[in-house]
């Protein structure tokens, strides 16, 4: 049953260990059948070295296992409520990934500051809000996908395939499994460039705001000249002679 | 003696290295025999590149050396006073990894800020409080043990199976050798996604407070849409044709 | 055509992964030769995975085809501009690379604070200007070329080889297509370090500000004589006897 | 002449490499024979790649050439003055790791705030002052020398064996070129952690400073209790049954 799904979300999943997203078991990955109706995911807290298409569960929209001898991900009823609420998707992503994590930490929407966030992702990337005591203890990862959904009202998921949920990490979703993954991938990525554009423009402002009372870095000019002429022009004696 | 749990004892220090943990000879791993009482662990300022199962030292509680040519790890008092202490516990694991020790060095709790966090550790990470003089001069490392057990008066230490020594580094522990090297790994990484978090949260507030004054990070918003159509949509010309 | 020039190309773009400065299909090299006036550049959005040098597209320096079955870089307008305005390069990179890129979000010149800067890169690295809508929805990758050319009126573009495009990334030049990757692997590596200094000197600021206050980063004293003596000196005990 | 000790600095140049402090032909090791006094140092600007034993350069402590057919580096004044005048050191290393260099960019000295550091490095590593015109312009690397010892006027390079060039990069020394080349992998690693340590430093000071307006990284308390009972307890659903 659905073994060419089965084989792609398998390897889908190896990928997020490949692209480095992913330590342990942490993360996974699914992706549907729209015909059937039928998503395929992930088993729960399997060891990514021994995993074979085989082991991938498949379950219906509601959650029923429909194949599979393991456990599902215990994510996955969020993975169903992206499928129901966003219905040009084929596939989606949950990580921990690094950077992406820390921003959902740090409750932050991740903004779209430069064109490699701009060339996968329209929008700044949401976070959620916080979850309810009737959202936590009730039924948990469902409304986590709620949470997600809600942040989408005024978002187009197509042209913004991911969200940050906070204090957790992101989900990522896309045309396939695949797309999802490299989405993850992109996502992680700018992620980790805004931390360190914020850092710097941080850093630059309170260096002016310092820079009054003389403390941010500063050059030797002279070292300059010196380190440049050093390996460039006429009297350059760095390296080998005519080489 | 014990074969099979120096051999996992020398498999663990291993993986310490191969999980980026440690470099050199920094760092160290312990497991302990509950039926015996007796304490397996890594000798003192051995390299990594030859470490075998029969250089492990067997000691018991009181710090006696029963089995084994080599001097054990300088932290083995560390280590006993923690199974004294912690009588559910039969591994430990001591290293400096980068982003744990950082913490440490900064004297700073780690907070539980993530669900990754709170998946593997109920509290935030205690940083133990400074040394007297008598403790750092006296029995320097029993002391180390003692200082970390104090935190450990409110805190469950099968819940929160880690600690920063202040100024120092990290020591974790778990049900055995290969739990507690798993804790230390995962200890490692919300260390260094708390420091991202904290950095880009400060930068957020700095960005907020010096904004006003329009120094933030900006987007070109031009640049949004270009570079999102130029990708996507009708009027896409990245990429090959048909592809 | 130019058989030996597309293999360089080919190779140089392919340098580019093996340096960590792209990943996916981020980054293009191009070279001329000066003789004929013709381009080699990377064909657009091709994995390098499968890149060959007879992929390589050539085109002149108004951006005809002249041969090649594929699209070249959708960037090739801006090469175009670099190749016409600087008449002693070889070759143009243009990549994503994580810390140049943060710079470019950040819209900051890459201060020259060092000699490995100044060993490469005369000047500071130029951040270019916000571009207008006119500039954004019309001929934009010519116009990006333009507004970096913009930025050399008052550097030399030989001694200070690389430019920041606001909002968007890294493009260097040099003598040929490796000496133009050579360069922006210098320039990823200063951008890198210039984060570091810039967030040392901004905590240290930060830390004397609040240090009145008795906040920074402290040592216990104690640890320092304790730690080095135990390793060091009549007394070390750290390591194996006669080691 | 010599060959063992050709031998020993060459494999301790190709180490730099190895251990990711250098990339291209940035760094340089030296070391000397005290009873001949003569010094076998690296070649000048010379690929890491093909580099052989009979590369390196014998020079007497002056500076002449005793053997070899290529250039000394171009650093060779430097390290002579500092095996002049530092009598026990055998091997002086010279590189532009990342961290190191960064807080030489910053002007800083290195703070010695953690037992990784002191079981090396007695006290903070030095920064040194600002170089004057006349001597940039004069014998610039001999004059790098000599403020390099200046700085070791009150500390004793044997016990604290490093120093931070200001705005250029560190030097390390040691018992031998091997000892000093560990050193250098040393250095960098506390002045990574010690970036981190400030950084987390500073970002705490200004969340207590922002956090009464309650803009820190705050935890939803809730998801700690959801997510470790998830995982652990009674009621534990992550994961496969009886695993």
């Amino acid at each position: 049953m659905l073994e060419e799904l089965k084989e792609k979300v398998c390897r889908a999943n190896l990928d997020l260990v490949k692209h480095g997203l992913v330590i342990f078991t942490w993360g996974n990955v699914s992706a549907i059948d729209r015909k059937s109706g039928l998503v395929v995911i992930k088993p729960s807290g399997v060891s990514y070295d021994n995993m074979k298409p085989e082991d991938m569960v498949v379950v219906d929209l509601d959650g029923n296992i429909v194949e599979g001898g393991l456990r599902p991900s215990s994510d996955t009823p969020t993975h169903l409520v992206l499928y129901r609420a966003f219905p040009n998707i084929g596939g989606v992503v949950h990580t921990h990934s690094t950077y992406a994590t820390a921003w959902a930490q740090a409750g932050r929407d991740l903004p779209n500051i430069g064109t490699t966030h701009a060339d996968y992702f329209h929008d700044d990337i949401p976070c959620t809000r916080n979850m309810s005591r009737e959202e936590v203890f009730g039924e948990y990862e469902k409304e986590t996908g709620n949470v997600i959904v809600e942040c989408f009202k005024r978002i187009n998921p197509d042209d913004t395939p991911a969200v940050l949920v906070k204090n957790h990490g992101p989900f990522t979703w896309g045309t396939d499994a695949d797309n999802a993954v490299h989405n993850a991938v992109v996502l992680e990525q700018v992620a980790k460039m805004a931390f360190i554009s914020s850092t710097v423009a941080a850093s630059y402002n309170m260096d002016v705001w310092f820079g009054r009372l003389g403390k941010g870095p500063k050059m030797n000019k002279l070292l300059i000249e010196k380190h440049y002429s050093r390996k460039h022009g006429p009297n350059a004696y760095y390296g080998q002679k005519n080489k």
